[in-house]
């Protein structure tokens, strides 16, 4: 089902823009073939980009402006003097109904402070999260929150639940997502308050529209036996970046080795076709798109520095959350009987002293024996 | 300088023991000539297989026990029932000062209580950490806590400072070690109140023994820019967690490359000899050896599951760790200048909301754009 939809596009955000954008959005249209892109930037520049786009003719309207958010400006000076920056006129397109999701490669914490003021959060969650996807043996999973909330309690946590389920759905078309919780071992007596906390009433509530597998540990995210792996936004950033530094290492080293002796370089040229796909797995393209979840619209955040291809990703994200109606799921997950059942759940869990004592020496079990 | 070194092995502890325990300290007298082993554990288990390793005849002295800890012993029960296990008599020895370091492959709860409380922590340490090895692109660096500590304050992280750049003189011979604080970000204003306040005592401590490079971030880890990352101990069991699901994921990936076809096939034969190289720079078993730092004697934790190579990489650990003083040393940072100088610091810094606001946009920011 390819529901006729609107994207809004700042086609100014990002090092390489507004190239990289005509070029993403003209990539998507074979596999969304009813998709029309709302362009907000510099008609100068867009226009002869468009004009080298013939794919893009009917599916595209520009509307030109000649503001747009610097990468340095700060969130607070984006929101007073940004009213006509390309980004603060995509958003309002979603906003008044005139586009179905946003896509930005601009200023990250502009347009967090953009559409938070704009689109506004959700009613019944307290702070949207940034969620990401994350290469695993199965397929991907996803992560949140990547850093928008350094500290998170409980409640957070279930909300960042219940918001990244929706999106394993949308983007990744699971039916009943596995959700898990990070944590420093997988028995209860471990962990942070809030995490327990947080097992707590995801173990508990009634009818939820997931799978609570229960606490994980660092290494399951890349094992693929969970959709979703929530964290609070401090973790989220030091996994994700530690994932992508171990990546880097090891793909300097597999190049040094092929680069050891005639032989290897040899055996470099017979496996390349087979390592192209080793690449296209760990591709950090294909894993473009932060999505702000938790706000009264789509709003998804291409990498900065990305090319065509990691925008048209970012692109496809959008289109597949706008296209299962993601708002109106998550909007419906918190009202309702679910929604009660949430609400009547304990916030905190009581620990004893002793509980702790041991707690500590446990987590240190997790880690070596 | 190879001193002449006793260290204290608990015999039975691991999944191999005592097999790999004896194999494995038969590999390292090679290197360290003037080692003498005192094992604890049972004669009729371990006298067969000296004997089968004549090249420790007068580098050890065994000493039978037949109790030992189990795997699934609460630490608890150990440190009440245990008193005659392996485990217990070798961290007496340390005690005693007839070994100058103890190493244990055993259950690690266990290992840290009876340290704990046979060792006592050292003066001016308020709680001991975990710290072991990650390989990076230049070599090695130190991580802790790697989760001894699900909660730490600033005051903590400060100490972690301090004795990890001790372990990074003794176990990689870093003279001025670059200390490093990980964070979402590497901009002042970013991240929790303890990890702000613990860089502004490390940023202003009169003449360290250590050279603080201020906040690093996840991917800096692997870089090799720092001797010594700084953490929480769920961060860092988290992140250690991260990056081995990682590097488990590429294997596979490279495994499956090199499957693909006959040419592939082929590709390996002609590489093999170069992917050696990076099957042994990522080779766990090299980075066997977690250390508990902080106590008033040299305790190593191996892997439980390691073989001879992996605990004669723990017992390295534990012989450089002696040899280069390393509880003098740490001592010596907690009393005198230095340790006057740390106590005159504010243990936390203010920050005014408005801060926290654009913190956490900029946290966004920092892992995004």
């Amino acid at each position: 089902m390819t529901a006729a939809l609107t994207i809004a596009l700042d086609a100014m955000g990002g090092d390489h823009a507004p190239d990289m954008v005509i070029k993403g959005a003209a990539a998507v249209l074979p596999r969304f073939p009813q998709t029309k892109f709302l362009l907000f930037g510099d008609a100068g520049q867009i226009e002869p980009l468009l004009r080298r786009s013939p794919a893009l003719n009917g599916h595209y309207e520009l509307r030109h402006t000649a503001e747009k958010v610097l990468s340095d400006d700060k969130p607070s000076q984006a929101l007073r003097r940004g009213r006509n920056s390309s980004m603060r006129l995509a958003i309002d397109a979603v906003v008044n109904g005139e586009a179905q999701a946003i896509v930005s490669a601009g200023n990250t914490g502009a347009l967090m402070a953009m559409a938070k003021f704009v689109l506004r959060t959700l009613p019944g969650i307290e702070r949207p999260a940034i969620a990401s996807f994350f290469p695993t043996l199965k397929g991907e999973t996803v992560l949140l929150d990547l850093g928008a909330n350094v500290e998170c309690d409980a409640k957070n946590l279930v909300q960042f639940a219940v918001m990244g389920a929706n999106l394993a759905h949308s983007a990744l078309g699971r039916h009943r997502p596995r959700v898990g919780l990070l944590n420093v071992g997988v028995e209860e007596v471990k962990g942070h308050d809030e995490v327990k906390a947080a097992a707590e009433v995801l173990r508990s509530v009634e009818n939820p529209p997931f799978e609570f597998v229960g606490f994980v540990e660092g290494n399951d995210i890349t094992m693929g036996d969970t959709d979703v792996i929530v964290t609070d936004g401090f973790t989220g950033n030091v996994a994700l970046k530690t994932a992508e530094g171990t990546a880097k290492l090891m793909a300097e080293l597999l190049r040094a080795s092929f680069k050891r002796s005639i032989f290897t370089k040899i055996g470099y040229l017979f496996a390349s076709a087979g390592l192209t796909m080793l690449k296209d797995r760990m591709d950090p393209r294909f894993y473009n798109g932060g999505v702000l979840l938790g706000l009264n619209g789509i709003t998804v955040k291409s990498h900065g520095g990305t090319d065509d291809v990691g925008f048209a990703a970012a692109l496809e994200v959008a289109i597949d959350m706008a296209q299962d109606r993601l708002i109106d799921r998550i909007k419906a997950d918190f009202s309702g009987a679910f929604a009660d059942s949430l609400a009547s759940r304990p916030a905190v869990v009581e620990t004893a002293p002793e509980a702790n004592q041991s707690e500590e020496k446990q987590n240190v079990s997790a880690r070596m024996s």
